[in-house]
């Protein structure tokens, strides 16, 4: 540590003129941690921003290859943080070593695949419609099309993904690939983390020569409206629950010129276990549920909070064996005092509701969370009962058990939309599975088929978005490639000399990009 | 016309249970059309809405094969219409006939090239990342991603066109071809247009078999906003003014669920004259530039509002030209009587600013619209004063000159977001204008050289969208085919057996689509 401690990061500096202290806290013991971080003063707030506007018309002209190398040694920045470092991102969010080790690989994976991205092209989206000068009634001028960064980007970090969804996490890495400098709010629950990867970013942008401010980090309660608000910022990327999320959206929506706002919010991810799955292998199910459910604490967007089967012996077998397991399961310690309370709350409200039975799970102790398990009447979710819809934050899951098929596909579209939806089923099962393929495509960005969502694969095929109010945009993804196209716009550029165009569209086609020329796609030059 | 003029088009039937009957205008004389229309009511949205809800699940599943066909038939069935429809456009609108042949052969055609893209495929966004059962430490599940449309889409149509961005226009033609059915609401403006073109998709989606309520138009003043708020719709595309754009964004923003909207709005596309362009050609210009300011009578979204050019012997002749040449030009009547208020207002306006002078003129008649030419200060320009910022739709620009190229730089720099910009200017000109091109790719959609922006070429690298508050998100197009993208949304099938795959995903490829497989765009077969 040196004496910029706790300090914003802004314009490739240090600076602390704001008030109060803020400490980081053991998420165990609930100590502070040595040392304290500066609340980011309004004009910090702006000084941020400013410097991300600044840092952005250099940093969107680089060459792809320039912001790949970036995005590489911010990876290799990453993975040479020592023991010390693991030790303290466990320490902010009790989350075991491995699954930080883990994590830490995953996120600087995720700045590689958007290097490949970059070498790719494709996110560019290059297309060229020759001129036709003989074209009646009139001619056909050139008109070719690229796409840009669209400004400087606000990120708010998650409390559950201290690497892979925060400082250097994918809304950053998407960004910075699509060329937008970015600020990002730390998160509360792991200034330190935040501070020691905002660091390594930012030697990352200086030994790559990026502009000073293509990344900054504010600290501070309440900043991050200041900063949604600020006219420099141009989107803005979220992970978190759906008041804060929706808060963020309402309030870019009424800026003078509104910007979007990609915010991952609340999913209850339900699994449908079909009645050959049951037959075959329910035991299994059951012990696999309960992992999912209380994986990482259950601290996990895609954490299974709802469990759906038709009414059968084997159903009623099946809830009884979830029942056991889910007892087994210890308590664990949550990522922090907050959402250990809010756990406690939800699982209260659940208990306290008329319609739903608790099953299994200890009474809640003042330290950590323990598993739960409840039973649900159908008919609740059939009225889209808010308590059944809203994600209750950790290691707990409802059953649902419906009449018949009709039902189940009647609650299922009384759902609102999720980041995932999961079949449990043996072939002839699934052979019968059209119907709730077709519904279940419209009420989750991902479907999976015999597994369990806890699992999101950082690729280019993943979509972790979905209808609201799983996400504010279901045209979004936040993990995979594809999260870098939420920061892109189109330009075209009509009858332009070559001089002027960007390289992706030059006749020659120096970036070997597949184009679509003409209509064809092509990696020929243009004659 | 048959007994059900006037009514609402719900489900493929007609309705007609509203109050009051509205009346279509000739746009030359005022005088109410025959025949009068049904203002829908509160329930014939709510039914319009369903309808397209009920329609879409079968929609949105037929193979893209299907869509295409019913698009060309859409196309087929306006070209067919005879010379009463267009002697009715034109009494609607008082646009000349040759105007409306033209248009509704851009917008069949437009329809066409939406069938090309759902035969190309692209849209679909196919990715396939192939399993690695071998990877360590876990092993990658097959996972697959393509695109699906969002559900039903509300379009307002513009005034300006009648049909090729209106009822069977570019929106309405993207949102059909992304499988999203389409609830269109008639302009107060051409009702009777509104009508036949409905009448003529209604037919197209007969012979085509499509699902009643793919295509569904209600009438009437203020219906848009229940439209809006109806939980049914999950987008909205619009081409209309920066108030009724920004209202209904307010709208979707609010809802429960909050939908995206795509307002093309306000654009005041700004014209450079460079120095070798005006010492070479500038008569050439002022005659060019005077006509693209009265084309149509100034009644087009790309129209130039703006002139730019550095002080200097040659664009004080320049300026005398363009007086001139405007001078000349004959007053003409308007699509109706209150965009003819809304000019004269408008004219009115700029008329008594103080920093701005009227150049050239007849006074505004109460029956057309007469050609105006404006001289602003710079000063006004560089403060964003909001007259200068906003669009006059109707034959008029305002001419700025400025001192410097840096004042030049710094006046583009203070203007709102632009559907097009334009620089006219000799090679010599253009060596030196790189600075220029990387501000304005910030502020419009497309960036044009040696020409006027008022032709919209429909390909697929046009880009008529562009920064706030030229549209409500500078991510999307309203012409050209990447307009389908943002009725779009991705869906992901982890581990997902052949048959419950959608087409585009299987692995024998049977759309013979380029898919990016493993990260590399491939059109084999997944073995």
């Amino acid at each position: 540590m040196t004496s910029y401690a706790g300090q914003q990061f802004i314009g490739g500096a240090r600076s602390a003129t704001g008030q109060p202290l803020l400490h980081s806290l053991d998420a165990r013991t609930g100590e502070a941690l040595p040392g304290a971080f500066y609340q980011a003063s309004p004009a910090e707030v702006d000084a941020a921003a400013t410097a991300a506007a600044r840092a952005y018309p250099g940093f969107r002209a680089l060459a792809p290859e320039r912001r790949a190398a970036f995005l590489e040694t911010i990876a290799a920045e990453l993975d040479v943080l020592g023991e010390d470092f693991i030790a303290l991102v466990c320490r902010e969010t009790a989350l075991p070593a491995a699954r930080i080790q883990g994590e830490r690989a995953r996120t600087s994976g995720q700045l590689r695949l958007f290097a490949e991205v970059l070498r790719r092209g494709d996110f560019l989206g290059a297309r060229i419609d020759r001129a036709q000068p003989q074209r009646t009634p009139l001619p056909r001028l050139d008109i070719r099309q690229c796409r840009l960064g669209l400004g400087p980007v606000a990120v708010f970090g998650a409390s559950n993904f201290p690497l892979a969804f925060s400082t250097a996490g994918g809304d950053t890495a998407a960004a910075l690939a699509a060329g937008c400098p970015v600020v990002f709010k730390a998160h509360s629950g792991h200034m330190a983390t935040a501070q020691a990867v905002a660091a390594a970013i930012v030697r990352a942008a200086e030994r790559c020569k990026m502009p000073a401010g293509v990344f900054n980090m504010i600290f501070g309660a309440g900043v991050g409206e200041a900063l949604v608000k600020h006219p420099a910022i141009q989107a803005v990327g979220f992970t978190g629950s759906l008041k804060g999320g929706r808060a963020l959206c309402d309030m870019a929506a009424a800026r003078a010129q509104p910007i979007p706002v990609f915010a991952e919010m609340s999913s209850i991810n339900p699994v449908i276990v079909l009645p050959g799955a049951l037959a075959q292998r329910g035991e299994a199910i059951a012990g696999e549920l309960a992992a999912s459910v209380v994986l990482g604490c259950g601290q996990f967007c895609t954490n299974p909070g709802l469990v759906l089967g038709v009414r059968s012996a084997q159903f009623s077998a099946f809830v009884e064996q979830l029942q056991a397991r889910i007892a087994d399961q210890p308590a664990q310690t949550m990522l922090n005092a907050g959402t250990l309370r809010s756990y406690a709350h939800g699982v209260a409200q659940l208990k306290a509701h008329a319609g739903i039975r608790h099953l299994a799970g200890a009474e809640q102790a003042a330290e950590q969370a323990s598993p739960q398990l409840f039973q649900a009447d159908a008919q609740l979710l059939l009225n889209a009962e808010p308590l059944l819809q809203e994600e209750v934050f950790g290691p707990t899951t409802v059953v649902v058990e419906l009449t018949d098929r009709a039902e189940l596909l009647a609650a299922l579209h009384a759902l609102g939309g999720q980041l995932t939806a999961t079949l449990l089923g043996e072939p002839d099962d699934l052979a019968e599975a059209g119907d709730l393929v077709a519904l279940l495509e419209h009420k989750a960005g991902r479907l999976l088929i015999n597994g369990y969502p806890t699992g999101v694969e950082v690729s280019d095929a993943m979509v972790h978005g979905g209808p609201y109010p799983a996400t504010s945009d279901s045209r979004g993804t936040s993990v995979g490639s594809l999260a870098i196209e939420r920061f892109l716009r189109p330009v075209c550029y009509q009858n332009f000399p070559q001089a002027l165009l960007p390289e992706a569209l030059h006749d020659g086609n120096p970036l070997g990009l597949l184009r679509l020329v003409d209509g064809q796609p092509s990696r020929d030059p243009i004659r």
